[in-house]
């Protein structure tokens, strides 16, 4: 018998027969004589509804009431799938965060796992129940107020429970049946991955493929939790991030023996690309501009600084950031030119980013001549370069990303002979 | 300084433009010098559409998942108040049942308080906050699982909260501006009354008055909290209902020396009466038939049972009961037939059940002359009779209820001069 965590987002449960489609896939899971833990988000746009009531009585919600606001939205998925569950004749008991011991720090509405102690979540499969947790909220562990885990949120509750009740499998279910070479609705000869490895997942998700968030990617490798991504929509094997090692780990399909050595491209269409003109190029000014934008939380991707020459000695420092922190990253720099001392700042957010994410990138020399060769011959420019041990990425125009996509797709041989299915209305 | 609790239903924070009238009339209490608890209801129709949803997914949702499910609702408006409240400039936290120490027994769907210790809510007042709480809603002492009151379930968090507190006073806000001699959509000359006592209160709620729930009457009487009905839509003074006695409670208005003898006319639609006819007419028979129904909570109000002659030692037997418990009584007595052994079953739900409240009705030999004058006059058939220290109560026809409430409204003196103004939608 295996004890498997599987989780559900909200375009699973967007409506009753959704609900009663994931119980009845729960109880097979069960019936086949498993212990469950189903982890589930709020139903469809329940969360956004919610916060259009918010917006509707205060321009500025506070952290805590948002907390407990939004909660509310996985509290009513959890306790329709439990009754839905036992309609189908399992019977099961839902748990807030919170009663599922997910105590977290006090960061409202971006609150981090500080302890996970599953004592009722246990209790419930010792009793015979399927457990049904509320993802993407905890409770903190001193005030006792309930937070949420902010972006991934209902990703991480899973894997962290998977983690604390040293679960054989944590299965994440979304729309699409796993983690493809590319995006399959850019790229419709995109071949699903049967594995890949926690490493080059990290490099997908944290370079734009959107089916796993980062930081359950993160958490999972951490604790050697391996991730099974699959569709809620069929039966079929999905992609296994395998954490490394995992010694009690026994995938259900053979391992490979040839492994391709690249895993897929991902894109993000959400950078911006900010420039520090005429800055002094002296030590320390990169430094406070970047201490600058860490003390408010902005998180800074890549960083192109000019070489300047010795009668101008100045210099421009570009940088890439996520677009939803664009406007308070030029606040700050605004209200800082002083300190600084530049002569201008420049905006760009139509800028996009792609990654090339696979094994034996660095140790690969062939890689990075045909990356850019199958730019060039798409006639696609290359703004900013940056590598790590399983990943290539550049900044272009977003406007020539889906071109890059499909150019990389096929100049690196991931092409499959037939199309991808895409199942459900948003794709990945 | 005052601490004073008040309690909104579901009609006066229907939407967002309620919940904000509401935040500024709690943000006017504060801003006097008092501090607040606000206990407040589940926006409008949200308990309702949380119910079709679960019937969407089930026939017989499991207890324990509804009350999670429904425990949203509150959730939902008392963040969404919180959030309101301190856009007004006062600061507030909100806190769920459970958080509130609303301790309950494991009835779902229809828990007792079994303790209340609102540690936290008095923190947060200690802290110069408003305190919200979800009102319906509690804790099982040893599950810890989340349970509801049942009907009147948020007035008796009210009561209840203001009882643990020490409350000046617990004011019950809804689209009425207090207690009427009579329902003003029947009677447009029925007038506000400015005191009533617990007693009578008690009658007029176990009656058939909607204003206030009984659980929530008894709860205050026996706790010496001191109730305030008035309407959430008018700064007018409502009805007090007083209870007795209370050494440490000044009303803010004086009682007035001369106090009317009848304080209103109670009815109530939803009554049925079930006749089980050709009983044998010997000692624990009666007692027989109404330990099988108390058995399975069936609530019986008045019992009547016809004189048996001699030579007939068969006999009638008729009880009144809500409606709403019609069909499992019914079922009841089926299933017993042998047991209990009895001709037939006869079952009427047109019935009403009409009742007058006020001090010394039982001293005053006038009153029951004048009552059955005033119902003959009007034509009115009397089914049965049933009365108690301030109350005289019968059952008639239902289709003649509204007939007989005016009579007796007339009959007694109580008609103003003017008539009634009624706020909002469903009066009373």
């Amino acid at each position: 018998m295996s004890l498997i965590v599987q989780k559900f987002g909200g375009s699973s449960v967007s409506d009753a027969d959704g609900i009663r489609r994931v119980a009845r896939r729960v109880a097979e899971t069960r019936n086949a004589g498993n212990d469950v833990v189903v982890v589930v988000s709020a139903m469809g746009d329940t969360t956004d509804d919610l916060l259009d009531l918010a917006n509707e009585v205060t321009r500025k919600p506070p952290a805590r009431e948002l907390d407990m606001l939004l909660t509310a939205g996985e509290r009513i998925s959890m306790a329709l799938l439990a009754m839905a569950t036992s309609e189908v004749g399992v019977p099961a008991q839902s748990f807030t965060g919170s009663q599922a011991g997910m105590i977290t720090d006090g960061d409202h509405g971006a609150a981090k796992l500080v302890e996970v102690n599953p004592l009722r979540v246990r209790e419930a499969l010792d009793a015979g129940n399927i457990a049904i947790i509320a993802g993407f909220q905890g409770v903190h562990r001193s005030t006792k107020d309930i937070t949420t885990l902010g972006r991934g949120g209902s990703d991480t509750t899973a894997v962290a429970l998977a983690a604390a009740l040293n679960a054989d499998v944590c299965e994440i279910y979304s729309d699409v049946d796993g983690v493809y070479t590319a995006d399959p609705r850019i790229v419709p000869s995109a071949q699903k991955l049967d594995r890949v490895s926690s490493e080059e997942m990290l490099e997908l998700a944290a370079n734009g493929a959107k089916i796993l968030h980062l930081r359950c990617v993160e958490y999972a490798r951490r604790f050697n939790v391996p991730l099974h991504v699959r569709s809620s929509f069929s039966h079929n094997e999905g992609t296994w991030v395998m954490p490394t090692p995992h010694e009690n780990f026994t995938p259900q399909k053979e391992i490979p023996l040839e492994q391709p050595l690249i895993s897929g491209i991902a894109h993000d269409r959400t950078q911006a690309k900010i420039t520090v003109v005429g800055v002094p190029d002296r030590p320390g000014i990169a430094s406070r501009i970047f201490r600058l934008l860490a003390d408010s939380k902005v998180n800074v991707d890549m960083i192109v600084q000019n070489v300047s020459t010795g009668d101008r000695p100045l210099t421009d420092l570009s940088f890439t950031l996520d677009e939803s922190q664009g406007d308070l990253a030029m606040n700050l720099l605004r209200a800082a030119e002083e300190k600084i001392g530049y002569t201008s700042l420049d905006y760009d957010d139509q800028v996009g980013k792609i990654s090339l994410v696979g094994a034996g990138m660095k140790t690969n020399t062939g890689v990075s001549f045909k990356f850019f060769q199958a730019l060039a011959q798409a006639d696609i420019n290359v703004d900013m370069i940056s590598t790590s041990e399983v990943r290539l990425s550049v900044i272009t125009d977003v406007r020539k990303l889906d071109t890059a996509v499909r150019a990389l797709h096929t100049a690196f041989g991931l092409d499959a002979d037939s199309e991808a299915t895409v199942h459900g209305g948003t794709g990945r």
